[in-house]
């Protein structure tokens, strides 16, 4: 017999039907007389109640069954009033397609997500990372869905580079050599021209900066890709291998860039209302009590847009009226993430979009202002995350490109095809990048960053 | 004025209008009292002509409007005759936003692929590129479409990874250590406790066996990220890094699979056919006369599906009524690239899912027959392509999977976890591999590999 999803089953109401289940045993109760097996196979995260009349079945069998056992089910579907759900199935037929020996690690209820961890490969099957891997593939789609409606092109920009962008951060190196016998030249200097590309080269920090050249072609592009960060930082918030968003539009200009990252935040929030009800009630209930209420104020809420000159005048005013910062507020410094969240938690209690910042504290590539000392950056702030996305104009000059790149002395030899782009039919463009588990942690109210990523790769951990 | 995507010009009849368009020059023609602009903005493969009467704009400004310059035209809707559109654009304004120096690698029409490979940044805005990646996007939105429209759920398995997937090929080392500082023990062994990860760790070459633990969780999944291999290869055929798409599903049975294979592919084939109309017809008439009908066949065929076996017997009998191979054939032997297209092209003469493969040529994780010999592997093999997926049904007997283990000698402690699958609640699964840019070449009849990927990984160049 065909197998049904055990979500299509739940919608169904034409009982006295026979129907086939499949999937994993979640709990098993009863009495004498009849068992209870509430079954999952990921397709929601609802189960299916199987009645099961244990005259009917062999007690060996019955035995098998087990939390963690996979089973197939056939009975008729009939109507239930005790199960949680309009339906459950009457079992007919039980087969043992997988048991589940006593020590499977995931057997017990309330186990800590640290020690869930270490089963990354079993932690899907329970209904915490079920919701929230389901979710995480929800905002995928919806995040193809909203570009490619746009007229968006997805690109895909290389993972194994020969540049550092902006000199980012420390960066994996990526090589064939044999490290037993590395060869020097008379400076001592180890020879890459017999590695694989024939140079150092190292996994990508960022997209962006060959993202500029597919907008640059194709109008309007986005990537929707895996980078990589080598920081040695223990963090619920960091992960030596993330994916990331960074769409890149020609002929934008600041108002519209701040449109277009408004209205894809709120898309994405959107889509996860609609399309994640079961799973987001589950994560209300369980994980964050206030997950749904505040998904749905960011939907509804306007985002303020805020200079950081202003910004710096209100935090200044808030020092000087008795608030307490760990950290000194002044023109031309970074913010910290306490003031941004004061900012957005307490003066505004809403998101900021926070532009025009100084340029000492930005990324060479930034659109300069006429007034000489800020750039066309916008930093997206959000409750609870603080920067969910960081984008800009990008300086489409190219005099005042190449002044800034040797004003910092940024190496750009490697680089020549960046400045291309400004040099040969330069546009106005702008992008901006959004970490992916950052707006999992968001739309999920999960605290570590972790527990996001399927296999969370983080400083002495690549298990699996 | 608001910008309108040329795409979008050139669907309007409001003749009358004012519009605004920006974008590149492709060619700039014209008489002493005319000049006609040809303005391409990446949204589509055509050109919206800008008719602009020289006595009304600045000598000098005209002078920069050169192929490659950036231009914003502003001006009236007008029904076109010539320019092979039914609409242009009478320019009231014109405003250069980039000019384009006569040095421009892209200037010239006909440059060899191998000369715009060196320009990867800049071949994005011809004709030929902007099809190719307007139709990779396509591809890529019709995977998700699809996967997402059956319930699958888009997984991410780690691109850096401790272990071997099936020992497939050649890999790339990742690492932080100091290569001129390697500490190694007494018997002269590196130490990496002290890398990164605590461990050597390598870039994926398939995200499937992750991807399996995906799916017995949430019940089916697929991957869609880049994969790499570190093969010496100079091939048309062969790229270093690459985009690979992984389904994998429970409760699967062979033909389900050989199903939701052709399925699969039928579909988006049958996407590029809807969606991608104008940039298919310019390669059907640029590239490959014979694209759009190839499309459409396989779309309208069924695909045979052939064992192993009978396909042996159909090359011995060819070879017996005199056609001649380079490489021999015998039951046991993996087939070749010829033998392959001998059966796809002029046996059959449509695509062929070959099934039942002697275990000794496949992988170990494929679920053998009953009659001890064969596995149920499955490879879809294509016409000019070849083996365009393969995929298997997976051995789920954790006796047997062990077995097979210990007897090809694979080193399986870092994969405990991968048989934890099948200790654990144990389940009927299946699924199988796309190589993305080998569905590229084919749906758009480029020849070589690198053409199809904005920025190619091979070896010895790693340049952008």
């Amino acid at each position: 017999m065909k197998r049904t999803k055990i979500k299509d089953v739940l919608l169904r109401t034409d009982y006295g039907s026979d129907v086939n289940v499949r999937g994993w045993v979640r709990t098993k109760r009863g009495s004498k007389a009849v068992s209870f097996i509430a079954l999952n196979d990921g397709s929601t995260i609802k189960n299916v109640q199987i009645v099961a009349d244990n005259e009917r079945f062999d007690e060996d069998l019955m035995k098998l069954i087990t939390t963690g056992a996979c089973i197939s089910a056939t009975g008729e579907l009939v109507q239930s009033i005790g199960s949680g759900q309009n339906v459950e199935i009457q079992a007919k037929e039980i087969e043992v397609l997988g048991t589940c020996p006593a020590d499977y690690p995931m057997q017990k209820k309330g186990q800590s997500f640290e020690y869930m961890r270490q089963y990354a490969h079993l932690r899907i099957r329970t209904n915490t990372f079920g919701a929230v891997f389901r979710i995480r593939h929800n905002m995928a789609i919806a995040i193809h869905q909203f570009f490619h409606d746009k007229g968006f092109y997805y690109f895909h920009t290389p993972l194994i580079t020969a540049s550092d962008c902006e000199g980012a951060g420390e960066m994996f190196q990526v090589t064939t050599k044999n490290l037993y016998d590395l060869k020097k030249d008379e400076n001592g200097q180890i020879i890459y021209s017999d590695d694989f590309f024939g140079k150092m080269t190292s996994l990508t920090v960022s997209g962006q900066l060959e993202g500029e050249l597919g907008a640059t072609g194709l109008g309007q592009i986005y990537t929707f890709g895996p980078t990589f960060r080598a920081e040695n930082s223990n963090t619920p918030r960091h992960l030596a291998e993330f994916w990331m968003i960074e769409p890149e539009v020609c002929f934008i200009d600041l108002v519209e860039l701040m449109d277009l990252e408004e209205e894809f935040i709120k898309y994405c929030v959107k889509w996860a209302l609609e399309h994640c009800k079961d799973d987001l009630e589950f994560l209300n209930k369980m994980i964050d009590k206030g997950l749904i209420e505040r998904l749905e104020s960011v939907v509804n809420t306007d985002f303020v847009r805020l200079p950081y000159t202003e910004g710096i005048k209100i935090l200044e005013k808030a020092i000087a009226d008795g608030r307490k910062f760990e950290f000194p507020v002044s023109w031309g410094t970074d913010l910290a993430s306490e003031h941004e969240r004061y900012l957005v938690e307490e003066h505004f209690k809403k998101p900021v979009i926070m532009i025009d910042y100084p340029k000492e504290i930005k990324a060479f590539y930034m659109k300069q202002n006429e007034d000489g000392k800020t750039v066309q950056g916008t930093d997206v702030l959000f409750p609870q995350i603080g920067e969910i996305i960081g984008g800009s104009i990008r300086e489409a000059d190219y005099e005042k490109l190449t002044a800034r790149i040797e004003e910092l002395n940024i190496p750009m030899k490697d680089m020549w095809w960046y400045l291309d782009t400004r040099k040969y039919g330069s546009c106005p463009h702008g992008g901006f990048g959004l970490g992916f588990e950052r707006l999992i942690l968001f739309v999920t109210g999960m605290q570590n960053i972790r527990d996001v990523i399927p296999f969370p790769r983080t400083p002495k951990t690549a298990d699996f």
